[in-house]
């Protein structure tokens, strides 16, 4: 701890690493502890909804 | 926010239509906020335990 | 399972109750499971960022 | 409830099996509440970045 | 990781001790590895919800 | 979405503005999408279990 768990759609490797770097930057910075884990979540477009509609429905309209 | 995040079994599109949909309604009434975010998480029968079986086991019984 | 989680702003005990069982009907609806569980979490305006500022701080504008 | 959630790396089945039969037999003891259910997420080397470096840049190494 | 999440009610620091030290036990052994973080979660009754309702209103039943 | 969830210990609110803030500038670059929730979560010292022991127990020592 601490352990950061970050939703998003799906990314390439290369922007993994610059996030993974880069988050763990900020929480070291601010809470001053070495020990930081970086979860990547990757989600479908037909699973997250925003406002009522799926953002598979969204990206078709 | 708010999110809502809902662990389940894998369902088809349709019914993730129907889900976020009437989710959001649900949560657009009781919080009086408008934009409201919903997670689907699709779990496979052999990563999820009941009463300690996999409900993968359980199915077969 | 399933399992909804809620993240949202603090709720006074009625609305828990109303968010609580109308989630649950929406979610017997679509899955066709009876055992559903909700999980509502409560967040204060100062552990919640939007578009990279605190809420409690939006709040004040 | 309780539930528990666990973030691993990809495991064998009956890894998950002895996982869910073990923790659960824990949560029993300790909450004396019967209904668990157990979660298992896993989690590939690219989604995991410990102390700023992805899982799969450090197995490479 | 593993990281272990166990939500559920309030307990006493002593359950707590023995519930992390015995979820660790069966993690160590089940992924062969050694760095463990267990994370307790004690929710409120009048923030879950079984099969429509609040914990709260099952108690006063 | 995306939406980063940080789990630490408890930190002051001056704390919580920089984090929410680096946060969302390291998401909104690597994701190139403006819109990010920022979810802190301060866990008490008798609530984390590390490799076993609860982190109260290891201060202490």
């Amino acid at each position: 701890m601490p352990t950061i768990t970050v939703e998003g759609p799906p990314i390439k490797v290369e922007q993994k690493r610059e996030l993974v770097k880069k988050l763990t930057d900020v929480a070291v910075k601010v809470y001053k502890i070495e020990h930081i884990t970086v979860l990547i979540r990757e989600n479908s477009s037909e699973n997250v909804g925003i406002n009522g509609q799926l953002l598979l429905d969204r990206k078709r309209e």
